[in-house]
């Protein structure tokens, strides 16, 4: 299957940011791919990436970058499709700069934002997901089973917590 | 037409930031609704608007709240449709509260995030229509068309800013 | 005994968070329960919860959650005792989000909010002792002595530095 | 009716921030008095007021202070009642620094913060009457209509903006 | 004079703040020209800009944007010759997003930033000129001059300061 | 009478954030100077004034600047008297970036920092008398008398305010 | 020698934020105290200490806290002597919190503030001895010796860094 | 060969933040040199290295200091020449509070400023390097071959990444 999901990466040492994202895409058997592009150092190649991505069978695109993270502004200049934006965490202001970079876009350029780091990055991959679904029911039943089992491991937690802590007195 | 947006305001005082947002869905001739349910006071209409939302046509729903923005995620927890969320401007912290209520969502249970306030609304509206044009090839060439048509407003901008300032000195 | 105060942790991950307030509600023989319970993946249990508690005995909820901290609020939403909300700390912003998410409540449904993490927590505790203690005077007699305790452990620590710094030279 | 609670603020200039507070507490029939009070000028006050407040028949201390807000810490310091905080807005940092220096108190002396200016005060006295209520069903009951009144009041606001809004196109 | 400078503007919006910079370049007889171009917009007439900008006898460029500014970055990630960058004042968060957006660029790609809003566009231009001043005595002796008469124009203010106010008691 | 304390504004336009200061440093009947001297424009004047400050009887100095404020540490660089530091208001960030740039000295080199403007301008100047109380015992009762004068003030506040607000129900 | 600087901390675990200062004090011959008091915990000790330090000779007094940093306000709010705060760094904000609630005084009750932490604190004993060397020439003396000595240090620093960095192409 | 560019440090502890910066200037073939020189403690020494700096050969100053960084102002103050600021990471803001004294002079005298860090100090040589290549074409050819080396590093990762990463489903 060709991927639908395509995930840009600034730098590979981000590459650990996914992790959360592709388990779940795994599990939602959704097919992705994750490129290196550097909206700076190859700029000629991510608006090339952007552009010839839906002819790929590419459906949404998710930047992933730090600090100053003009990414998927970038992206999002060029692209026809969704573009999702995730603030890589790290550097001295922990990705506080990369949020702001990534989520403040002005009118007409829209950026998808989601948290910063790995929480983001799994949400991102929901979220793209979920939109997915608009147009896949099984995809959506997917996505039902996945959360319906997060919802149980909570439970499962609050089982085993009930059982050890508090209320003796 | 049914609406197939459906925006959820914490406050009726927000609707001004709704401004450019609905400009746009008019130029791009998409359907819409705008609802005023609060996450806090109303928990109930919340849930149930989240709950039916598929049912009533709806594709996808925009949280725009202030504060500490619960609305969004709130929405997120129940509907099974992307969730989008813009973050009210004002206040004494100016939305940077809302901001980071809505974006930083834990894992899971994604709230795409936009700007705050009115360049946010708008840019939900011109992402919620991206989403839309993945099935919809002429809602994806209005969108290109007003994307042009607001990429020449830029250029007669600069038209004009050239032959008045500086050069001459 | 039955709990009295109930606190609801977002993920079973804060729980060493609570290691203060457990400690100061045992001397202060106060009944509690610890519950994990998600605002956004069990919303549905977090509404039962925060509506059953006074039939249960619960005199006051306590929300502790991270990131876009949206517990506490929805607790206060349903509940009609008072719900109290302790930032959790961690995350790339260190729970200065979950402060902003739980404090910046809008007029009308209240979070009582408590400093970021371990501290917050013992002093939610704390707080809620207090309350209680409103209709308890024995309670209050307890909580008096715990911080009478406290005072002169402040004094010995005073006594001891006294001895062995400054002064000479 | 002697006052249960009893506001104090640091400046006569903040007395506009409790105009919700007051409404609130009007149509739930809780008296309150209010007193201008500083920590650090007239600290003797301070003192007395918090120590005399049991004896006056005073249930919960309500500080109201800005910049660096140490009011509601002094209050809590000496009161054997539960103490609430509200940073009040106004300064360069928009009350920022009013809420870090309210909230962020160390273990052992808590204060329970709410939002920054006039919300934040209205949720001080809608919280307070919550605790007054677990020993006065009567006024739990005035709480439940206020509140189902503003639940009311959105739902207007929602049905108002329904018939004028979005969905044609 | 072909201009040597070349400012770029997000946003026609955004010419006021130039306002410093142009009184500058004048009186320092430096020729520059004003440009209106949206990196997300007109992101093509960016690229064509920043690489035809040494052709066009430019020696420097300034990228002057407001929010999630990515203009600088766009430029920089081109251009052959430096470019500075300034943040735009103005929008909720009073133009500190775009900020963080112009200077926390990763290594490799430089912008050269200044500070928020017309100040920062001032002495863009100042440091302009010293750049050029390194092969343009004459114009290095011009700098010298403006900046002595600014020097006068604090030491003015400073004589009539003392001769008004404080002292006398 | 000599001046004693000496202020330096780095701009004529921070004159007015003095008022509070020279109000109470007439009070105090306390002789001080206003100079104004740019640690960028004038930086000569700066350290020229900072080296002669002591043999003209001046026993403090405090620095009045904005934005990246570096003159109350050019000052302290310089002097040998004790120097404060003030932060002005104003400018995008409202005198925070003022602040840090005030108070974050490393170590060796201390400017003692007040608050964000006016009421920091205020307190350095009762500060400063306070230091100058330190061998001046008539200097400190006129600030006893002029604290207590301030507190019956808060009192008469206090007064008014008991009489109308609160309390009947 | 009687203690001239009297340190009052918060909390013991802060004791080695003082390293800096403890050393610049032994070497400037001047005594000093350390002592624990907590504005919270033990705030008529606090009160007593503040009230009675003229009488046994203190001539300042340093308050240093962390988080919602009281303990310099309710010092200075007491004591007739200068009163110099310092942020304890430390805590999920890192001392962020403990700078505002420390330096964003209200006018007319000044705490002179230095840096978060040990730079703080040292600068803090650095500036207290420059306030009595106001009547003790020798004391003036000895501190122009270290800083000539730390100014020799940079030198070394300087010269050793030359000889092996740079230059050679 | 002289050096052109000039370093200076504030502290010697903030010389491995050169590391990209000293690697880059090698590469480029640009000889430089690093200086410890301290804004508080040598001002002199800082005012005269700034003053000679032309005489000697520099080209272009870059100043390096941490906290409330002042050292690039107190150079901008003095040289010629252009001056270009990083701020140091590290300590308990992690440098922010050396970004913001960095960045935001105002008008007149300008520090073009880089990002917090390493980062900030390899892009600072980077620029440097492009200042200095406008009068070098062979410097420029460096700077794009290194440039060039840089973007096919980016792309080796690409197909790296892409090989193992993502797409089988």
């Amino acid at each position: 299957m060709n991927p639908v999901i395509g995930f840009v990466l600034g730098s590979k040492n981000d590459l650990p940011q996914l992790e959360g994202a592709e388990a779940f895409l795994k599990e939602a058997q959704v097919p992705y791919e994750i490129r290196i592009i550097s909206a700076h150092r190859t700029p000629e190649r991510a608006r090339e990436y952007a552009q010839s991505a839906p002819a790929r069978g590419l459906r949404l695109l998710v930047g992933v970058a730090g600090m100053a993270a003009h990414l998927s502004g970038v992206l999002a200049a060029t692209a026809q499709i969704p573009v999702l934006g995730v603030p890589a965490s790290g550097g001295p202001l922990e990705g506080f700069d990369a949020l702001l970079s990534t989520v403040q876009m002005p009118a007409g350029v829209p950026v998808a934002t989601f948290a910063i780091g790995k929480a983001g990055a799994t949400n991102a991959a929901v979220f793209a997901c979920q939109v997915l679904a608009l147009s896949d029911a099984d995809l959506g039943q997917r996505i039902r089973d996945i959360r319906a089992s997060q919802a149980r491991k909570v439970e499962r937690d609050d089982e085993e917590t009930k059982g050890t802590r508090g209320t003796a007195t």
